[in-house]
């Protein structure tokens, strides 16, 4: 432990030079969905690319079809240890309203609060402060004497533009990419002192339905009372969904959906949410979700069904009394567990069909499927890594579950092969996307303390 | 009956002018929903003044604080004859889907059809073509000596959003409208051999609701299990206003509903008419109303609840996660025998709100309510209209129902005590409120015929 310790200790005295450092990677304004800045994710790429170089990586940039990628191996100076990839990425959402920026978006600052110091710019938590813990942990190990695992860094420019050269770009070099595990740090903390890995991210299958009924809009004083109105067999279906305990009655839906561990379970009522709590900020009060679960449980590790988007009939002002040739909506499953999507879109797709009355008939849209992915709770990285976090933060690490899905994981796992480790150091009032994005310096610097601890545990 | 037939010889000769004076009035895109047309609607009423002036009718435009109406004057050369009140409205319905219309709504042309020649374009059928039969019959009469009857012109422009501005207009104009009975072309042939006069109108009560949920729209995956949907809850309150045999639910809903008189159950059943006959056009096969009701009975003399539009969430091209904060509904209810409008209105909002789950508001906006309507079977102008008719045709006019609403009728009863004989030229497949709405020249000329017939037997 000497050595980790030597490491450690190198972190904390690179501190203000590693902030020199993030300050110029969020000084590039690197937004990606805004073709004017694609010359700035370039500039950002060939910064990182150098960045990794100079920390002992041969690491190039990469074009492709959109903003490039980076690819970077670096090896341990012991043969017989892990092969890590990371992953992380350097684009940034745009920056609007202005207005509401106290200080310029791309010009990096310290600002001093009653609960600390904050890092506050464009992108300093949503990724390149996360990826920078990362890349100044393996500098310390570097200047140390060598990092403690083979790593292979994977950074890409397309993350908040939906990552279009991501699978294509997976496939044409999975041999490259390939590593035994995956690192991500594009997650959160459960709170500013306590530590989480995210070992769960729910699937999603989005379908659409239109229902069809008559061949034309209906005059509903003419047709009303006769003529069958798609709106209403659309909402029958809908209603049809859940019970009145807010359990989704398709047949075969909870197949594969496990009760947590008893650990985890109990990890999650130790921490005493309340749905009041989780709620409150959007104007809600009370969970509608499955009775008898708690407010994690609900957002983290149980399926859901919601309709998206619902569209039928005359919806302009003032009113007109027609009967619709259609109706339309659009729904998503989040699964868990082990659910099986293409079931679910089946299973969704046969109750649809067998809820129309006569005359009509349904169409279906299906908009992607993934499953849920979760990390093994036996996994003896997660219990290395649990060890790590809670040796630096003196808290043991939530477990947690992510209600939505990081695609970039799917792929890793479906096609690398590779179950992926989900540390972040992010915060709920971040304000990720919005102006006055912050990240916390604790969150930077104990981060990188933290990814050098856990790259050392992985390596034992 | 010398003085009949150069009547119905100068409409003849007319037919070519007059299907151009149509063609002027169809051209003005007079949608009243639409405050966008608000122009257009004036300038139909200026252009209808003009043409009531131009046959030798007082008339002036009278603003409200809507679209304006148009009153007229015209006296018979006789003293001693019935004064009638002549209703239409130059309004009509907005005429999207436009890609769906084969030539532009609001250039009208004539079509040749295997079946003869219709007029074409938005509005022909409803109600422009309809009020310019009666126009065009007023105007032979005009150029060969004169009027048989008094008459009163009453036109207005807001038929198609419920007519907001009518009931204060009638109040305040009582003296002014008020005739011994009313004439309204807005209905209906039998077919398009057999003309109709209707005796029986639906009432109409529409209403929007917005339901409430988040205080903005939300991430599922962050929030989707623990958030409640406002389109679900407006799923479940529109699946739970029908049972399963097609009735109402909502509480005293068919207080006022009364059964058939056994002499108009027995012609409509003489008329032998299969729910197939009757949906077959647009592409349906099975009435899907209330179960053991006979289809005319469906459309004609029972109370319905239908959803004209809904909307909600993310209804652009592929998917969205969302949960969002609102989701809203345009409800309506055709009313018959002396169901109250206003209790209808209120068990409606009442269910909604009973429906609420925690954290959700409703809001409700009324787009207009007006009761159900019957003309006395022994109606001394019915049994007149029924003989001129039938001479015009050959055949029996059938006595019908209406599905559909014509509030002013409900108006005229309650507000100036006049009865009103509807009799009207339009056929079920005219596509009223549809793209490419159509008008029989058959019945735009024959009409204009029977309408001599009618005007020239009340006289007698």
């Amino acid at each position: 432990m000497a050595a980790l310790d030597t490491v450690l200790a190198k972190i904390d005295a690179n501190l203000e030079s590693a902030l020199g450092r993030l300050f110029k990677l969020v000084e590039i304004p690197s937004i990606s969905t805004d073709p004017a800045y694609a010359g700035d994710c370039t500039k950002a790429a060939e910064w990182l690319a150098a960045e990794l170089n100079s920390i002992g990586c041969e690491a190039s940039v990469r074009p492709t079809a959109g903003h490039p990628m980076i690819v970077g191996q670096a090896k341990a100076k012991r043969p017989d240890v892990p092969h890590v990839l990371f992953y992380g990425h350097y684009d940034v959402q745009p920056p609007d309203p202005l207005d509401l920026w106290e200080t310029p978006p791309f010009e990096p600052r310290i600002a001093e609060t009653k609960t600390g110091k904050q890092i506050v710019g464009r992108g300093v938590a949503d990724d390149k402060g996360q990826l920078m813990t990362f890349l100044e942990a393996c500098r310390a190990f570097k200047e140390t004497g060598g990092l403690p695992c083979h790593i292979t860094f994977f950074l890409e420019g397309e993350e908040e533009t939906g990552s279009p050269s991501l699978p294509a770009f997976l496939a044409e070099n999975a041999a490259e990419l390939k590593a035994d595990m995956a690192l991500v740090c594009d997650t959160g903390m459960w709170d500013k002192e306590t530590p989480a890995i995210t070992i769960m991210l729910r699937g999603l299958v989005l379908e659409e339905v239109v229902i069809h009924a008559a061949s034309r809009d209906l005059h509903s004083g003419i047709f009303g009372g006769a003529a069958v109105n798609p709106i209403h067999v659309l909402a029958r279906i809908i209603a049809g969904l859940h019970d009145d305990k807010g359990r989704v009655t398709l047949p075969g839906f909870y197949n594969g959906v496990t009760e947590l561990p008893e650990e985890i379970a109990e990890q999650w009522r130790a921490l005493r949410l309340r749905g009041s709590d989780f709620l409150g900020g959007v104007g809600l009060s009370v969970p509608a979700g499955e009775q008898g679960r708690d407010i994690l449980e609900m957002v983290w590790s149980r399926p859901t069904c919601d309709v998206n988007g619902i569209l039928g009939g005359y919806t302009g002002k003032g009113s007109k009394t027609v009967l619709p040739a259609q109706a339309s909506a659009k729904f998503s499953f989040r699964l868990v567990g082990s659910q099986d999507p293409d079931k679910i879109a089946g299973a969704f797709r046969a109750f649809v069909k067998e809820s129309l009355p006569a005359d009509c008939r349904a169409e279906f849209i299906s908009h992607g499927a993934s499953g849920a992915l979760q990390l093994p709770f036996s996994s003896q990285a997660l219990s290395l890594a649990r060890r790590a976090l809670e040796a630096e933060w003196g808290k043991e690490p939530v477990l947690a579950g992510c209600g939505g899905s990081i695609p970039v994981v799917g792929a890793f796992k479906q096609d690398l092969g590779m179950d992926t480790l989900m540390i972040g150091f992010g915060l709920e009032d971040d304000r990720m996307h919005s102006p006055n994005e912050k990240y916390e310096l604790s969150s930077f610097h104990k981060g990188t303390r933290s990814w050098a601890r856990v790259l050392n545990a992985l390596a034992l």
